[in-house]
C-alpha cells in the first residue's frame, strides 16, 4: 500500500480527554479515530490489525470444533425476561414498529440458547460448539480506557452444548489450551496467565486469561511456580494457589483478555432446553461460553508493546510486515523504491511505502516508530550508493545494510 | 466439512409466516434462522454465502482505489440534528449514560463526513474513496420479504469525496463499472439493469442496479435496445429512455440490488466541510454514495436461481462447491467416500460431505437438491464397482460416471 493512498494520518497531538495510551498511540497514529466515548472508527490500518487478530482467533476456534456463524445485534427484550437478565445495567434499549421492545446484544446466550435448540433433539446431536465475531454493546458508565472499554466492541463468543457435565469438563481443558495457543500466536503467551475467578451460582470457579500489565484494572494473586493467578474477588475464599497450593502470593495488575465459563443449565434450563438421551429420556443440555474480544486485544498489544515513540506491533498481527521509507528529493530514489516495492508485493509481501514527496526524513522515521511495523526499510541517495536498503527491526537500536538482491 | 459435524439442518417445513422463496429455502436449507421479522441469524451455510458475497464486493472496491475501514453502529443523534435527518422514519434511538441520545445508523452519511473532513485539508487529499461492510438498522414497518428487506441486514458503503464535480463525475462512472463487474461475478451480470432513479434535490438522477425477476418490488420501465431502465418514481417526468431516446418501454419487476447517487455537497455542507484549493481558497467538498447489500444479494440469488427443488448457487457464492454424497449401509463406501474427501480437500477444493449414516438415500438427493451446490458427487456400491463417482451438476438434469481418478 502507499502511504499516500492510504486513509488516516498522524497525528503529533491527541485531544485532552484520552487518558488511555492505547487510544493515544492508535489515534495518533491513524489506526482508530473516536465516535463518542466507548466507540471508534477503524481506519484502514486498524482494521486491518483487528481483522488479523479476529482471524487468529477464528483458526483456533475452528481447529477445536468451532461452527462459525452470525447473530444478530437486535434481539426481543422477551428474551431477556426468560432468563431473568431484562434488569441488567448495561443493556441498550430500542423500540420497533408498534412499540416492540428490543435490546442491543450484550452477549448472545439469550439467542445462541433458543438458536441451539431448535437444531439439537437427541444426544446424537451433542456435543456441539458454534462461534460469531461480531460486534456488543453495552452501556457502561465508565467508557475511559480506549478500546479496552467500549460501549460498542468486537467479540468471539463461543458456545458449547453438552450432553453431561463430563463432556462439558472435557471440551473445558481443549477450549482453554486453545486459548493459550491463540495468547501465544498474539505474542502475549508469555505475560498472560490463567486466573481462576468467581464462578457464579453454579460453578466453583470460570476462569479468565489476565495479561500482567501495569496499567491493568483487575488485581490478581499470581503463583510464581504455576504461573497462574486467583482474581481478587475471590482472594478471601481462595486464599493459596488452587493448583499447589502455595500461600505466597504475589500482587499484579492484569488486563482481562478472555474469560471462560461453564454455564452448566443456567440457560437452558430458561429456554426448557432438553434432549433424549440414549433411553428416550429428557435430560438437560449443559453449556459452556468462551469470549475474547478482538478489539480489547488490540487495545492490549499497545499497552504492552509500545515505547516513547509509538506501537510495536508482533509481526502475527501487524498491519503491514515492512515499512518501506523513501527519502531526500532525488526522483530515482522513488523509482527504485517503487521497484523494490513492488518486487515485494509480488512476493505477497505485505509493505506499506510511505512515497511522500516533501516530507523530511525526520517526519518519516518518526510516523515509522509510531505505527510500528515489525521492519523498516529505508531507500536514499546513500543505501543506493551500495546497492542497499538499510533495515531496522522496530524492537531493535540497530540498523544494518542490505543488499537490494539479497533483500529480494 | 462433514455435514454431520456441521451446525444447521435442513427441514422440510417452514413456519408459515415466511412468506418469500428466499426465506422460505435458506430456512429450510438450514442457512438462515430468523429471530424476528426483518432479523435473522445466519448459520454456517449462510454466513459462508454471505462472506463469499462480500469478499467479490471489498475485491471490486479496493480496486478502484476504495480504502475498507469500518464505523460504528452507535452514534449520537446530534449528528443527525446537523443533517437534518433526526426525523427519519426508520431511525432506531437509544440512550446511553445520562440519558446521552443515540441513534442505530441506518446509513453513514452522517459518521462519514465529519471522519473523512478530520483527515482532509487541501485538494492534495482529494480525491478519496473509503468503504466499510457492515450492519444497518432500519426500522422498517414491514419485513416480510425475508433477507431482501431487514430491519438489520449487511451492508457495503463507500464513499467518495471530491475536490470537484467533475472529479465526482468521474469517478462515479468508474464506480458504475465497478458496480457492473460485481453483478456479472454474482451470475446476475445478464438480469441486473442500469436504471434511472430520482436525483433528490440536488442531482438530475441517481441510478440503482435493478434484477429484473416477479417478485421484486420495484417496478421500472425498460429499454430492450440499451438494456436501461427507468423506476417508477421517475416515469412521470422520464418517459423515453434517456440514453437512446426510445419511447417504447416494456414494464418489468425489479430488485433494487445496488444504488450509486451524486450526494453533492449536501452532507459536506452540513458539516461545513471543505477543503484548499491550489490557491489556499476554501472551496465545498463534493460526495458520492454507493451502495449494495450483501444479504439482500443472498436473498435475491435465491429469487433468481431456485427451482421446486431448492436453492441452485452460482458456484462464485456457493458456499461449497461440491456436494459429495456416500450412499448405502456398506462401511466399504463410507470409507472410501472419505478419501475422496480428503484427496479433494488437500487440493484446496470445497466440499461439503454427507457422512451421515441411516438416511435414505432420497433424503440425501433431497437435501443436496435443497441446500443446492453447483455439482453434486455420489459413492455408493454401484460406483465404487466401477472405480466411479456420480457426477451431477445442479443445473442440469444428466448425470455421469466419472472415474476417481479423473475426479481427483
Amino acid at each position: 500500500m502507499h502511504y499516500s493512498q492510504l486513509f488516516g494520518k498522524t497525528s503529533k497531538t491527541v485531544s485532552a480527554d484520552e487518558e488511555s495510551v492505547n487510544a493515544q498511540y492508535l489515534i495518533r497514529g491513524g489506526f482508530v479515530n473516536k465516535q463518542m466515548a466507548g466507540v471508534y472508527n477503524y481506519l484502514p490500518l486498524g482494521l486491518r490489525t483487528l481483522k488479523k487478530i479476529q482471524n487468529i482467533i477464528r483458526e483456533e476456534m475452528t481447529a477445536i470444533g468451532g461452527n462459525e456463524i452470525l447473530m444478530p445485534t437486535l434481539t426481543q427484550e422477551e428474551s431477556y425476561k426468560t432468563t431473568g437478565r431484562d434488569t441488567m445495567d448495561v443493556l441498550f434499549h430500542t423500540e420497533g414498529p408498534g412499540g416492540a421492545k428490543y435490546v442491543l446484544n450484550p452477549t448472545h446466550e439469550e439467542v445462541v440458547t433458543p438458536l441451539v435448540q431448535k437444531y439439537t433433539f437427541s444426544y446424537n446431536d451433542l456435543p456441539l460448539a458454534v462461534f460469531q465475531i461480531q460486534n456488543k454493546y453495552r452501556n457502561e458508565p465508565r467508557a475511559k480506557s480506549g478500546i479496552l472499554r467500549g460501549r460498542e466492541f468486537n467479540m468471539k463468543d463461543l458456545y458449547s452444548f453438552h450432553a453431561s457435565e463430563e463432556s462439558l469438563n472435557e471440551f473445558y481443558e481443549i477450549a482453554k489450551k486453545a486459548y493459550h495457543k491463540v495468547y501465544a500466536r498474539l505474542g502475549l503467551g508469555d505475560i498472560t496467565v490463567l486466573t481462576y475467578a468467581s464462578g457464579g451460582a453454579f460453578s466453583r470457579y470460570s476462569h479468565e486469561f489476565q495479561t500482567l500489565c501495569e496499567v491493568g484494572e483487575d488485581t490478581i494473586y499470581f503463583c510464581e511456580k504455576c504461573r497462574i493467578g486467583i482474581n481478587k474477588e475471590i482472594i478471601a475464599d481462595q486464599t493459596s494457589c488452587p493448583e499447589c497450593g502455595n500461600a505466597d502470593l504475589v500482587e499484579k495488575n492484569g488486563i482481562e483478555v478472555g474469560n471462560i465459563f461453564k454455564l452448566m443449565a443456567r440457560f437452558s434450563s430458561a429456554f426448557g432446553f432438553k434432549y433424549l438421551d440414549a433411553e428416550g429420556k429428557e435430560q438437560p443440555v449443559e453449556m459452556g461460553c468462551y469470549g475474547i474480544g478482538p478489539s480489547r486485544i488490540m487495545g492490549t498489544l499497545v499497552e504492552v508493546f509500545h515505547d516513547n515513540k509509538g506501537m510495536k506491533w508482533p509481526e502475527s498481527v501487524a498491519p503491514f510486515k515492512y515499512h518501506l521509507l523513501a527519502l531526500g528529493k532525488e526522483d530515482e530514489t522513488f523509482v527504485e523504491a517503487e521497484k523494490i516495492y513492488k518486487n515485494l508485493i509480488s512476493k505477497g509481501v505485505e509493505v506499506l511505502y510511505d512515497d511522500r514527496r516533501g516530507v523530511t526524513a525526520g517526519e518519516k522515521f518518526a510516523d515509522a516508530d509510531l505505527i510500528g511495523l515489525p521492519i523498516r526499510l529505508v531507500v536514499s541517495k546513500k543505501t543506493l550508493a551500495e546497492d542497499s536498503v538499510e533495515l531496522k527491526r522496530r524492537d531493535k537500536a540497530d540498523a544494518s545494510l542490505v543488499k537490494i538482491s539479497d533483500l529480494l
